[in-house]
């Protein structure tokens, strides 16, 4: 699994979203769309559609979209062979849980009745608040049957009066996170970016159709066109009548999570105009630049380091090699090696080209530096290979804090720069040198106002604040703690 | 499936509880108790578990009891040989749909968490005015995420302070319907029956430990010694501190559904301190009284009419025999005949034992006639084995209305007793004589209070009235049925 | 599983075989008739078909005829909607392992490439020689793919020059044992059946077509009329041209397995004119002369012992209920209970009605008793549910031998009579008293020539030898045995 | 599924053999092995292991290494927590098939039980002669259970006397075509290579075991030391006492599969002391002296290319850049679109950036054309996102004739090159130019010596014929094919 990214280390994107509104092939677009966005979530996938005016229809499951979905599931929910028709409007979801269990009942779309209607919806991102509203909404009655963050949006906007978008706008209003949602109703499509666009969302046309998307490769992979970004703090509803919509709060500082560029947005994915492959390029100029080396070879960590890799042998004159190669077969059911023979388990995943590194004074180029085992793994596989030397250059700056908006890291604790200083962490991966590119080049690297990102992983400075309003409510409830944290999975 | 009664027709009952309170082997003994109540609810099962006091974990699945759970689901549930020490507190569930679709998010217990806590939910019957509470739980803001009845419970009890019991209790007695409910709290454990004990439950004793079930048959397979039944319109409250209990309401009529004694319990089960198979046999012998007939073999259905068969052969004099053979691995994945040769679907299923047939006069002993294919179908197979004369004598009434409480029928059109007379229906299903029990046999063969029974289905007159309070409510809601009526299911 | 029979004790029969030949609906027929022989084998099923002189298809797998087909495997078995029209010729098999491992290499029919052609092969029964032939074979150049003792067979006919009922024939000849064989080549259905009858075969007709199964209720269930049973050492060939035999050796002496009639065969089947459910009730009216008792009431053990029980309690003037309900969801999934509450385990799969039992002598009428285990369970449960005396009656003499001829049962070790006298049988079940049937009345029951059956399990006396020309081969290989017992299965 | 490759296009390796002597972990060593080998085939893979001297057990299954094996199989395939210690000796294959249908039966290491011994079997290649000596063997009633040539080996060595080694080293010199076989039996371990060495097959040490593989990837994988690959024409046996072997043949003319060095191998294996990735390079400097092209960037088709484009930047002086994402998660169970949608399907698979090939002048490297349905789709994907000029550059020369040594092609009518002439072929795919790597470029970018290849499908002229004793045999069974062409699977 986890084709495009190095899942050796911690991070993990959350959760990837797509909706059509009016195509007779909504349905299966969304299935391909769930495909392109499938490195933003393994763990379920789901799809719910309808008819405009109708019942909507979902289907859900654990897995990839490969397996959750079979050609008769994609069937009955576009409609069938029967004479109603196709159902025209869609909207489809990839988990990577990061609040809530892994489990079914969590798995999106939430799909619910409510307000003498259904709604459908779809969440990626992360409430800072949800604690609290829990608290708050279950004091007044509410009942929850997911342990997802969405699920509040959802309370929220069921005790709204008014039409769907206003209820949903101002539902999504009384929020406080990084996100990006979109919801079907049978009345029509919402999506809402949170107002420092901290998550992705973009809008497309195909057909004359809509199209939502959390990054532009899915747009292409329908063959819609980037009409543009939702913009932050924006919502949109997109029903019979065509597209209207407005602002969930004034225009705030714009606060893009950096490391869609850096590492979970797929390289032929573009923001604001940026392309995601360019900008990784020019992040390993900048890193050569800071810190060049005397060296023989530059290596990418594949998939997500080979852009920057090849920025950075541009720069500093060296020739740029595939000197690892991944194996693609090494996902979720891989059986791994007991405890004795662990060391073992880097190599079955990737396995250098001694003929490219031996003897030779090897610059290893990654993304970031979590928990610092993948790198510390990949210096000594280099070296068994016959490396002279290996130096580590790391495309963003220490991660240093935990993330709060739909990211799954480490807690603190378990992130290597946050203890430690350069030279600590250099030692304990065993690096020849180790450099981690300045805030400031990366933030030029990007070729956008380098006020607009959101950087809270490197500094702990966080445009939401991570305990927002979420605290009277969550010590509202009972003094017991399990009773509060939700349902336990069993399986 | 469907191994303690004849499938063939119309009539399934919806589902059965079963719960422990405080015992170290609780997962485990809900687990036989489910097995023991398969035969109410073939659709799915579920399991929700904890220590006094601590998380509700749960787990739930589509299919039989056997095909539901697994050793390290069950051992999971029961809490793993983790330092915790085991859950010893169990709710479980089997069902067979009467109201909301058919699918994963319907089956029960549902698990939720409100009012800061947790609650398990499990439900065996229906109310007559769930879409009237609906709509006007939805025009409050709640959010349904089943089609179920058993979440409007949860959205009364969820709405109200106080203790868990007291809050059960006023949810429960806010609606109207037949239903006996089990629920579990981190708190403890909750049951309720409605106040004419339409839908049976029972109380019993395990080794100190507190045991409710849809039926005896359930006790005695785990072991537990029957205390008495929940009586109708009364809760109980199972918790650390004991047993204690109420009254929803002040006692009315008893109306227990007379279908439990003639077809839906297991023939090993007691109600009221009556034999379920004593009184099917009573039913066989007072049939042979009411409509005697010049025969050479009496010849029940199996299984459900194999003790009727041996009371009409007992009064009437004549032998038994068991002329019809079932098919055990004729269930739901039997892939059914093309339309050409259907005649085979019953042969396939039931195959008449020619040489008790043939040439001879056969009293066959049925305990309804709901749709009459089955009944047309078993005169020609015995016909074609060679019986002389076929004489169909049914252990009850015409069945000619709807149940309101639980049990799927057929709706009043495909009720053939609901559109004929007695000898039209004779002449339908092919049969030299027909008989329907008379009520007031039926009622005593029972050995219990005439009065005592919801027959509802025989006679139209219903003890809760099915569109009880639910028109208002039902009616507020926006105008388009769909969108009421909940998702649709995919698969 | 094991609907029909008391599965709680240890015979378990080996196989059933059904074919057709010539029509339309070969596939699908062949498909029910598996569902009608199902209580022969739960392991594995299969169905290999073809058109006249084309490519013979299959599919098998593991588990029960409704685990093992789906409606798309049956389609494309049967022809699929392409150009080419059903495959009209079929042969199917059910299996419960006696020798041979439990895989799905073992799974029948076996179907093989050779002389040029192509051979599918099914088989009900044992072959006493099956090590000695492997041997030869192996030392002649053979390679072995399964452990089943069908595939001798293959070998020996592939090795034959001429027409394939020719090659088969002189094959099936050559080995010694108790079977009925079935097979299928492009060129027609060849069956055979041991020169003393041993194994059940049957022959009917339906629409024209030829039909063959191990029982007559398959026929039944198909629709086919009976034309006779397939004499013992009698082969015979269907093709295009009709229907021809011959003899694979002199008639020999009889020697039908009794067990037949006891326990394996459905009660709605008929052998050599004499229906099972008859011999059942007769063995029970005989066994009430040979040993009655001053007793209130007759109960048999499900589903087998029923028959009987009614018969002795006619002979005896006693009333026969149904004392013992049986759970039939308790299957091959089931999760047994751990050690601690292993008495639990009977009680699951069956409960006593109290009220049927309380208080009285019962009499308990059962049709074997192997290794005694569900024997004294029984009883325990009887006197646990309140019954005064318990009078066990076994409608069949001791069972002290083997079988070698197909019924996997304990090794002499574990048969409970092999060791003990009767009084010491009794003794150890906690039964007030018992009863064996005597061998005479046990034949008198068949009505049938006392000397055309084989009592090898009651008297050792076996009609062909356990070891017969076995030896010499098996003793000719290598020394160790782990390589000539063939491949070891891992799940 | 197909990670390393470029799966769009007609070219599918056969099959992937690893195996290990007497090594505490050689069942958890061969499936990461296997998992390394995973690019070599996905439909099916399979374990044998055994302890010396003692029984061979095996598990086999349909799909990836990581869909046929859980924990649970590899514990009971390694030996268990038993008292016998673990199994030491592996045999391992994956499998595409080319010749025999998919089905589990194919599945390989095939075992068997065969000169009182057992035999477990996997084959990379194919056998020229297979046909033929099926039909020889079959005449003497030899009996094929599948329909694999490897099973034609088995049946050869089945025959032999003496000692396995000898048995095996004689039915192996007995056929043709282009083979690494590896056998396990409780003996010891057999591998042998064909005269030619067409497939390859390499010998590797690890903790003083002995361990075989495909390609040298699976030895890094298992931290194997490379010792030298098989010879041409060699056997080997490896047992207790250490290494053995000897000569099939005497020395003929090597004859590599030069397609393991353009496409097939994974780049990190080594043949004949040259790096795949290395000549995969080389590849591309030639290529690019032989066609230079006035372009702005050489984008290679990933994975497969990504070398070789690298190496025709390097020697052009043009820009490599990664244009084209490839999404990995488009696997087997990928539900294509309709006919009307189709052209989407390679944008789901690969989709290029924008901004790399926008407005320029694009090389598009790929390793080979053979059906051309790929390279046109390219084209139009580039020129679609704006590429001015499209020029293809093949690392080989036109693909014009079938391979007989287990390569799967389409038949020739399919390849593009066997009708077209290079203009007709550009002009089809609809590229600004086209060249084809001419094959002594091709050669030399090898660094070996030119006479050392098989180039069969490039040439026409093969180093073992393709029908070479085949003919007799296969035309002297019976005249229809279907019986001869062996089982159809149904699933």
């Amino acid at each position: 699994m986890d084709g495009l990214r190095n899942s050796l280390d911690g991070l993990r994107e959350a959760c990837g979203v797509f909706a059509v509104h009016d195509h007779p092939e909504a349905v299966r677009l969304t299935y391909y769309g769930l495909y392109a966005l499938q490195h933003r979530g393994q763990e379920s996938a789901g799809i719910a559609a309808c008819r405009p005016g109708e019942e909507i229809c979902h289907y859900r499951a654990m897995g990839l979209v490969s397996e959750a979905f079979d050609a008769e599931t994609l069937e009955r929910l576009a409609g069938g062979p029967g004479g109603l028709g196709p159902r025209t409007v869609a909207l489809g979801h990839v988990r990577y849980s990061t609040t809530g269990a892994s489990r079914i009942e969590n798995a999106q779309p939430l799909v619910m009745s409510c307000r003498g209607s259904q709604l459908a919806l779809a969440h990626n991102g992360n409430l800072v608040d949800a604690a609290g509203w829990r608290g708050r909404l279950e004091a007044e009655g509410a009942i929850f049957q997911t342990t997802t963050d969405t699920e509040v949006i959802a309370h929220l906007a069921a005790r709204r009066k008014g039409s769907w978008p206003e209820a949903l706008a101002a539902a999504v209003a009384q929020v406080q996170g990084g996100y990006a949602i979109a919801a079907l109703t049978p009345e029509g499509i919402f999506a809402a970016r949170d107002p420092h666009g901290i998550r992705p969302l973009v809008l497309g046309r195909l057909d004359g159709a809509y199209v939502l998307a959390s990054e532009t490769c899915a747009l292409d992979t329908v063959g819609a066109r980037l009409l543009r970004e939702v913009e932050p703090g924006e919502w949109l509803w997109i029903d019979g009548s065509g597209l209207r919509g407005g602002r969930l709060a004034p225009p705030g500082p714009r606060a893009f999570c950096i490391f869609e560029f850096i590492y979970f947005a797929r390289p032929d994915s573009v923001f604001q105009g940026r392309a995601v492959h360019e900008v990784r390029k020019e992040l390993g100029r900048l890193l050569a630049r800071e810190a060049p080396v005397d060296a023989d070879v530059v290596i990418g960590v594949p998939e997500s380091s080979l852009p920057a890799a090849a920025g950075y042998g541009e720069e500093a004159g060296l020739p740029v090699e595939l000197g690892l190669i991944k194996n693609r077969y090494v996902g979720r059911s891989f059986i791994r090696p007991g405890s004795a023979d662990r060391a073992e388990a880097v190599r079955i995943k990737l396995n250098p080209i001694r003929g490219v590194v031996e003897g030779r004074r090897v610059v290893l180029v990654d993304d970031s530096l979590v928990r610092g085992t993948t790198a510390s793994r990949l210096v000594r596989l280099l070296r068994d290979a016959g490396a002279a030397q290996v130096h580590l250059r790391i495309t963003s700056p220490p991660y240093r804090f935990s993330c709060h908006y739909g990211v799954d890291t480490a807690d603190r604790s378990q992130l290597m720069a946050s203890q430690r200083q350069i030279e600590d962490i250099r030692a304990a991966v065993g690096a020849d040198s180790l450099h981690f590119l300045s805030a400031e080049a990366m933030l030029a690297a990007t070729g956008l106002d380098s006020e607009s990102f959101c950087l809270g992983c490197f500094t702990g400075r966080y445009p939401v604040a991570p305990d927002a309003a979420g605290g009277a409510g969550a010590q509202a409830g009972r003094p017991r703690s399990p009773a509060r944290s939700g349902k336990v999975e069993v399986s």
